[in-house]
């Protein structure tokens, strides 16, 4: 049995309700926390799901601000400092991340409420999550308000990058599941995975095969 | 053992590996095939897995379009006809949706390509994956031309969904996993799920529960 909801359905639905399925049906996606500091030195961190792929050459990525919510003190930390940080959850700490989404107050950093560990390095401002196992470090580059609903993408370069030396391939793909990242669906669901192959490069008159190929060490 | 890389080191890398590295690294995302209808009723199908969540009332969606590439007949349709398709890519289909990223000429419709098969369904001018279990038709809104490296960013409005009666919860809350949508990770890895837990809303003063929740149905 399949359930339909047209436009006027989905109007009518209960707003919690509609919130759920709506954030739903994009599907897969990964939850990450991002770090930032203000220029008094205090940090924040905050746990986002829109973290998208912009470009590779420069190397840009994305995310959505949404107009009224506690990702803001991200969002102002982000122009008022320039850099932050994006760690992906692993399996170890989601519940943490989690909780960096409860409306804590401007003076409380989510690092000390939920124990997660601040990391500075290669001189960056922005605090990395230790206990994350892929680190990116982001420079800001421009954001773009998005009239339709006032949320607002923030764009940035990334300028550093880590990640364990056993998860990437000796093609460049980073075998992030090795890593232990996790997967997320909705606004509150947390999902292991198990690959089920990588495919080759699609071209008309083949048919997708499986790639195999090794990591690097 | 952690490896580092700096912006100059990512800056020289191999073309090829760094489109792989970068591309594993915003984690894990949805694959989803995008169906549209030109204005000859020529049909276009073509994976993305950069579709994101924007907002819930109005219920906005968005992906990024790449300049120079096979998605550009979905952008010109899209544009033209003002109707698309986002149809999730499930573990029965997931090599057949990996083709149509080839490049097939304007008048070969990858449905025929790749023998998955076109639904039309409550007036809906675009067609579907009848093959896919969670099927989102969108409006077109509005499109954002991002001027760092001439990526486009194509917003719709959902006004038609579509799921399995047996995976919405109590709550709203659909269960991607029970339909069998697959997660994504680089250019072409395929992952299947299994679900941690959904956690409860987070609030300062205590910790996440699991959430008991049942089916609708």
């Amino acid at each position: 049995m399949q359930t339909f909801l047209s436009s006027q359905n989905i109007v009518e639905l209960e707003k919690r309700y509609r919130a759920n399925l709506i954030n739903s049906i994009t599907g897969f996606k990964n939850a990450n926390l991002i770090g930032t500091i203000d220029e008094e030195n205090r940090t924040n961190l905050a746990v986002f799901n829109s973290v998208f792929h912009l470009g590779a050459n420069p190397a840009l990525i994305g995310f959505i601000v949404r107009p009224d919510s506690v990702e803001r003190h991200t969002l102002e930390n982000i122009i008022s400092t320039h850099h932050y940080t994006i760690n992906h959850v692993n399996k170890i700490i989601y519940k943490k991340a989690h909780q960096t989404a409860a409306r804590y107050p401007r003076d409380v950093s989510e690092f000390r409420a939920t124990r997660l560990t601040e990391e500075y390095k290669n001189n960056f401002k922005a605090p990395y999550v230790a206990q994350s196992h892929i680190q990116i470090g982001v420079q800001f580059k421009q954001k773009i308000d998005i009239e339709l609903n006032g949320t607002i993408l923030v764009i940035g370069e990334i300028t550093q990058l880590y990640f364990p030396s056993n998860c990437i391939f000796t093609d460049g793909f980073l075998d992030i599941e090795k890593a232990e990242t996790i997967a997320c669906t909705g606004l509150d669901s947390y999902h292991t995975t198990t690959r089920i192959s990588r495919l080759s490069y699609a071209k008309p008159d083949t048919e997708p095969e499986e790639l195999k190929l090794n990591y690097l060490e």
